[in-house]
């Protein structure tokens, strides 16, 4: 399977660094978008953009769906007609079947590619190239040794450095703890300061980092969390669970305790070796 | 009240970008901390050392005391025995009296103007100037006009670009909701992917930033989080309660309620006015 050329459909934040990093290193690639807008920007900002999905796709031996979870189905289906013989990796946050509702005939077809990067805002407005660079993707396992050299060839045209395989499902799970829990967390901090009649202006660097997660959009995380998934419940009342035996420490001035929550969370974020 | 000479005591992240800072502009400032290592990579910075607390603030107008909670009393004492005439001000996380515990002959020349800056790592090394660039100051309310004109000249010329007067308990209660509440969220969101057994490097930057205040050492914190505090245990509560709403409208896949939370979260967290 060749490497080249390659088509981007989808041109918000993923889509959008993804496409102007491919144009920024003169990799053959051609893009489109749903949205007008993210289309003009796209093609101000140097991405060659195509007339429609059909056109950027035809040709392409790697087609990169970066579009909503919910719209992975109909744009497999529009990208494999266009293009019988692609590869299509999609980059939603999940990957179950069940979520991303690929028909059947075309599982072979299409790969779960997800980069862990990202922005808040969201548009082609919130893409910049070099979103990837040293990021980690995480691909399903159940891709062949073609799949994996076509999508790995790709990832790392566009900066990525680390590429770890996984069952669609397993990849879900890690993915619900690392991603939606995070982010539902940041959504109920600046939720419990809205409630409390503060305003985002009265704190510091430290507050806006914890919750700049909350100013991502429904649109786009209602599919990932809907319908109702177990995994996320359970992920939800281990998070309630702590801030109570936090809360519980406090209350009955029970320090050794206090620093033993303390300190493991510590452990936890030091281990990730960026600076804090 | 003169606007100077100064001296910082401490030499931390918040002391230690203050000296800084202050050398870089040529502000003379006479610095000290308890600790030889920050003394000593301050001085290599380019931080004028004195030789001990007292030969820092001998002579100064102003001194800035840059030290943990537990210590302000202390280094209020010994401040005062050294430079009788000296305003002196503290950069706590608290303001209260009971929190700060000056005794009451020095309450007139002992102010809180706190900051609304720092980071999740703390020693000189954490430190860098430029760090208060644009932040806010809160000052306490009962500062006359002198003080107030010495604090405010101080800190813009440490790089502050806003000053809010507020009582100490009203402070110390804003504060609770915007500066300690994110600091529990973080470290129990990283406590709880800790528990899960699952690596720091699995996730996004999403992930690490909203748990980026996780690495914050305990030391610091403990005094500000002890003894029991009843209005951080309703900020903890109201956390706990957002989360079980976010949770209940997930399980009852109550989509339009998920919504609503949502976009409160969401334009309380826009209304920051920063790019997400």
């Amino acid at each position: 399977m060749s490497a080249g050329p390659f088509a981007v459909i989808g041109l918000g934040c993923i889509g959008g660094s993804l496409a102007r990093t491919l144009a920024a290193r003169g990799v053959p690639a051609r893009a489109w978008s749903a949205s007008a807008a993210d289309r003009e920007q796209a093609a101000a900002a140097g991405v060659p953009v195509a007339r429609s999905l059909d056109d950027a796709v035809r040709g392409a031996a790697v087609a990169v769906l970066a579009v909503p979870l919910s719209a992975v189905r109909d744009a497999a289906v529009a990208a494999h007609a266009a293009a019988p013989e692609a590869l299509i990796l999609h980059t939603a946050g999940l990957q179950g079947a069940g979520f991303v509702g690929v028909p059947a005939a075309l599982h072979d077809r299409v790969l779960g590619t997800h980069p862990l990067a990202g922005a808040a805002s969201s548009g082609f407005a919130a893409s910049r190239e070099g979103l990837f660079a040293g990021c980690a993707v995480s691909i399903e396992s159940r891709a062949g040794a073609a799949a994996r050299e076509a999508a790995e060839s790709l990832w790392r045209l566009a900066g990525a450095a680390r590429f770890d395989y996984r069952e669609a499902a397993e990849h879900d799970l890690l993915i619900t703890w690392v991603s939606h829990l995070p982010q539902l967390a940041a959504t109920a901090l600046a939720g419990t300061l809205a409630s409390s009649g503060l305003s985002a202006r009265d704190g510091g660097p430290g507050l806006l980092g914890a919750t700049r997660l909350a100013a991502s959009s429904f649109e786009m995380w209602a599919p990932l969390l809907a319908p109702g998934r177990v995994e996320l419940e359970c992920a939800l009342d281990a998070l309630g669970a702590e801030i109570a035996r936090l809360r519980r420490a406090l209350a009955s001035r029970d320090e050794s305790e206090l620093a033993n929550l303390w300190e493991s969370a510590r452990a936890w974020r030091l281990s990730a070796g960026d600076r804090p």
